[in-house]
């Protein structure tokens, strides 16, 4: 599997005309090597493929281990630079093209490269990578599944403790605590706990306010589960029956992430996601209180393509996974976001595949 | 102080020939803007300095807000570059060079920024901030002795609890959650928790292994209290008395730091700090089992400059917060780490302050 990714990509280098590519963001290694150690680069071509690390990855956990048929590199000086090591191992291959990341290579490390093999050309591998992980096989999504399952059984069993009087910190920790007793490897980004008027910011950082009654509780989390990370939010109201104002933005917002839910499909354009979520905020006059974006895509990276944003480019495809996750604060009263991970299917398999089933009602705590 | 921070920086630009800097790098932003969001790009100068950022830094919490005196500048484009618009607000403020962090801008950020000014000289700042930020004042060094008693709270309290039959994963959990419960914003960095074979080993990711009688339990902790952050780490035997390997294992790595830290002084070359741990463990036979360092500075980030390595050049000064850090690995036996933060002070002030009180001896629990 790894290496026929190796082997898509390598096709793409020399139809751009390069040699050789060295990745070295460390999702697009791990996407194509399988297991690396963080600031590992991988070199695919000119003749065999190479991972080089400063660390020996076998001496890792078993699931950070690379997949068969590479060549393990470890670096003689352990402050080395994998990427550098790979662009002289390029030369010494005899390439005289090799494709680098631009957008993940500082200019410093470019420089470096450079110097150590002077007379090999480096091109732009631009985003292929990126690009490439896109759509997902099914071992990739069925890694989503359970990930999302993980964070839903978190969720589940928060909503059934006591909520009053604790802090947004210790929710999150505890959230966190319970991604790993169901399975997780880990949160898959910091977990955010925003209470009464933190409700509703995106990313909002867990303080140490309390919850208190007739809050909004707004969760967002996910799990890490084998490197694939989901993503879910909630809004909840804690004790009472909700206030007028509470329940008219959580059907605003409701709306407007169904709306975007609903327009999944092949073929359709990103912005068309996020325009049929935003039109109906911006008609309840919330236009102005939006984010960038609706949605993103979901994998290896809690936040990766395609960006479901105005001007993005491209259209879905099946088998991409994203979030829809409109959400709007009402600054100094607090506000709603409703996030889902979701799985574009055509319509003849049922549609979108919802893989965070935790209820999207208004539920009183 | 931020603005006398930022005075320093602008006479060493301007020292280089540079007429402005624009700093990307976060650690490096925080410390010369107070609290900023990630992301966020500072330029000093030519005229006003001004922090460019996404979202509006003032609706963060507190802690994060940035020192008066700073025009903030938030994106007009959610998802503009902070650092070309501070490129661009340079060129317009009539600036002809500016000194940019080729170490953390990527080929494609720097790009852009030429093209969106093109007439405006882009020269290299280097680690002109990081070396800045070396000698910590009173204020940085006192957030750091919090972050360090709030770690040995932490540990102390894990101490006194039953670990027999519990997983790395949840030790870790519960550290973190211990930080939180003492008032740190959250963890230094990854909580490291090894036992029986996958102690001593640098970083180790906690697994689901769970504690053993007889095993070595490896704890690497540290808080981060107000961008602070410290570190320690710390050996223990699980059960009944240590094996004799236990023991004389332990006293090796022990002697180690200990060498390690009472060369910490003003004027000591980093490399000798370095030289007087690792003599001790190659005498012991361990010199191939060495990282490659015995230990670094420490501050807003966890790992920062000086490094103490064998090749490392510059000597230590006094208020410099460094980590003493060796650790010796047995392949499917198990190790040791001992690890303090300390800051260099002169003979006649006492000698290096340790700021992670925590016993090293050999405890059973």
């Amino acid at each position: 599997m790894y290496a026929a990714r190796r082997a898509r990509l390598r096709e793409r280098c020399e139809a751009a005309g390069s040699e050789a590519a060295l990745v070295s963001g460390d999702a697009n290694v791990r996407y194509l090597a399988g297991g690396a150690p963080t600031g590992a680069a991988l070199l695919v071509g000119p003749a065999e493929d190479s991972l080089l690390c400063r660390g020996d990855p076998v001496a890792e956990r078993s699931a950070d281990r690379p997949a068969e048929g590479l060549r393990i590199v470890v670096l003689p000086a352990p402050d080395g630079d994998p990427a550098v090591a790979g662009a002289e191992r390029a030369a010494a291959a005899g390439a005289r093209s090799l494709a680098v990341e631009e957008h993940h290579l500082t200019v410093s490390r470019h420089r470096a490269l450079r110097s150590v093999a002077p007379r090999l050309r480096l091109d732009d591998l631009g985003t292929a990578v990126e690009q490439q992980r896109v759509v997902k096989d099914n071992e990739e999504i069925s890694a989503l599944r359970i990930a999302a399952e993980i964070a839903d059984q978190a969720l589940g069993e928060l909503l059934e403790s006591i909520l009053v009087g604790r802090t947004e910190r210790h929710l999150a920790l505890e959230l966190e605590r319970r991604l790993v007793d169901h399975g997780a490897a880990g949160p898959a980004f910091t977990t955010s706990v925003g209470t009464g008027p933190n409700s509703g910011l995106a990313g909002h950082v867990p303080t140490d306010r309390r919850v208190e009654e007739g809050d909004f509780l707004c969760v967002c989390l996910g799990a890490d589960y084998r490197g694939y990370r989901s993503e879910v939010a909630r809004t909840f109201v804690i004790g009472t029956t909700p206030a007028d104002w509470q329940i008219e933005l959580y059907d605003q917002v409701f709306a407007a992430q169904r709306a975007g839910r609903e327009k999944l499909a092949p073929g359709t354009p990103y912005r068309d996601v996020d325009r049929a979520a935003r039109v109906v905020l911006e008609a309840a006059g919330h236009g102005e209180r939006l984010g960038p974006r609706i949605g993103h895509g979901v994998g290896l990276e809690n936040d990766e393509d395609p960006r479901l944003t105005p001007s993005a480019m491209g259209k879905l495809d099946a088998c991409v996974p994203v979030t829809v996750d409109p959400g709007v604060h009402l600054p100094g009263r607090g506000g709603v976001r409703i996030d889902d991970t979701l799985v574009v299917r055509p319509e003849a398999d049922g549609g979108p595949e919802l893989l965070t089933i935790t209820t999207k009602e208004l539920l009183a705590l």
